[in-house]
């Protein structure tokens, strides 16, 4: 089952993937202004149900990978988009029948768009994090075990980089950030292909039209005055953390990551208090008084507290008016074996790790 | 042309290796053994005549890439070189006639017949350099304006990579050693192929047997207690230079090189002045009281002054007794061109080239 993408899902995905990015994944504007120029040119976009992938379909999983920061400065090339996706086919000698995002949350979900726009291939409505994380084995075909090579890279300079074969997904990660911070800290990328029957088993389901409802939902509050924060907590089942005002930014581009950690001051029911959330690309942990209110998996959103727009680690700045929300993580993070790729201690935080969907 | 290589060309030729490497490419100690044990197996190894191989012959070029101090720790392993070579032709959908050495200074002279020992191709009597330098663009292929791409580069522990496009050799040299630095700062290479005719071309020929015959001319030497650093300056029409004693090393792997500068005190005719030696792998300046007395691309050769035997940059220390002696380079190094690759400002000396071979 396939159906055409309007223009309109388009804006509403920009806004939800946004919001799923957890404030990383980059921010889809650039992304969105090039589907909408590629749609403008009559070009047509399908979305597919994962569900009906024949088991043997082959899909090519993509990102834009690097610190989003960079991604503020070096424009995204859809060109460049499907160059990895190319690659990939010449070194396997292999033909994709679609075309899927590793990431859901931030540019990456347009990423698939570009692809498919310029090859016409289906997207594949699902994605491998149901948000956003910044680590090659952070995701759940890495959870699942399934092979983390080959992985292409490749740059509008004409760089071009096969990682062909590595012993773990922690070399994988080693290598291509090393690749790709050469590059500039920014390079797109076409990881290991999967076969439908992997996707169906170990993708996190339509997380592309769940994004596209969660913009809706902000898209019709605006419309109504109303409070998108408010619609977008009530159609996830979401929790509100935190209303307040940035206090001050901590960030840096270090190592192909963007780091740092961002002070809040509560506002409305949460003045007095003081909440602080820590980033690795994405938001990983947040605390008021040194204890975790929120915790990776779970999705840390931060967001505008007016117009419901999220508001990235790169974005992040001294005075914006936020409300920190957190979103029910996808259950296969939160397995055992999800926990030690995603959770706490994965990000180097020494914390177990507990939902605050648990109480 | 071919012909067998004995046991005792091998010995020679870890010797006039390890000499040629001007302070660099690697202990060929390793290597030598690793040959020595392939030979006894049964394994016998072919040298090729350059001009022999036909215009569209295909040459696999390879080398153990990385900081030298490194290979003193990570030895050599055969199936690891071939690895590379395998790769390449796997990448390309290729087979190869034969294989050389990028460089013949150090243990990358051995590279070649480690991979002919278990390949059965015939090595080519040539490589790129006719010494041993440190960075992709410094070999007479990258002067020749050759191809750079593709590259592989391979690991023990299953890593594989292949730098499939750059636009300049200098891309080359920083996407490649960020991957090897990653690796540990050592991998097995396979450099882009080249044809007959490119190395008939821009190779720099004849050097295996050259550094044969270097080594062939110590160990007579030694074994007629004669002075092999003599021997070595009137087969090869070198100028002695300096004689002392290591006074001080300075030394640090850093990013994938060893960098460094070592401070000698005079000896004989020498005594009463200090020589300072500037190394990255390779030696590139020597001077005596802040005036240059050989500069890269003429070889320094630092010779242990009793053995004849070469000191390199990983093994110089504390109270060495050295000679110092300055070997011819390659025409094709000493060409304008030539210099913008491999002369002393290309290793960020503000120096004009002089040959010491000049006066």
């Amino acid at each position: 089952m396939q159906q055409d993408v309007t223009p309109d899902d388009i804006e509403a995905l920009a806004i939800g993937a946004w919001i799923l990015g957890t404030g990383g994944g980059g921010s889809p504007y650039h992304g969105l202004l090039n589907v909408r120029e590629l749609v403008a040119q009559g070009r047509t976009v399908r979305l597919m149900d994962p569900m009906t992938l024949a088991d043997d379909a082959l899909v090519a999983v993509v990102s834009t990978m690097g610190a989003p920061l960079v991604g503020q400065e070096r424009l995204v090339d859809p060109q460049n988009a499907v160059r990895a996706v190319m690659m990939m086919q010449e070194y396997l000698g292999c033909s994709f029948d679609a075309v899927m995002s590793v990431e859901v949350g931030g540019s990456n979900a347009l990423q698939p768009f570009l692809i498919a726009a310029l090859t016409g291939l289906p997207v594949v409505d699902a994605d491998a994090m149901g948000r956003a994380f910044p680590e090659a084995q952070m995701n759940s075909f890495a959870i699942g075990g399934l092979p983390m090579y080959p992985q292409t890279l490749c740059d509008v300079r004409g760089l071009e980089t096969v990682v062909a074969k590595v012993p773990s997904w922690k070399w994988m990660e080693r290598v291509a950030r090393k690749i790709c911070t050469e590059y500039g800290s920014i390079a797109a990328t076409c990881k290991a292909p999967r076969t439908g029957r992997q996707v169906k088993d170990w993708g996190v389901l339509y997380t592309t039209t769940k994004a596209i409802r969660i913009g809706n939902a902000v898209l019709a509050a605006r419309k109504a005055h109303a409070d998108p924060v408010a619609a977008v907590l009530a159609l996830e089942n979401g929790r509100h953390v935190f209303t307040g005002k940035i206090a001050d930014v901590e960030r840096r581009a270090t190592e192909g990551f963007l780091r740092g950690i961002a002070q809040m001051d509560g506002l409305d029911a949460d003045r007095g208090s003081r909440m602080t959330i820590e980033f690795q690309n994405e938001f990983t942990v947040c605390s008021v008084a040194g204890v975790a209110r929120v915790m990776t998996p779970d999705l840390i959103c931060v967001l505008d507290s007016v117009s419901g727009e999220a508001i990235g680690t790169e974005t992040l700045r001294y005075g914006q008016r936020a409300t920190v929300i957190a979103l029910p993580a996808a259950p296969v993070l939160l397995t055992p074996n999800g926990l030690l790729h995603v959770g706490p201690r994965a990000f180097g935080h020494d914390l177990d790790f507990t939902s605050v969907f648990a109480s």
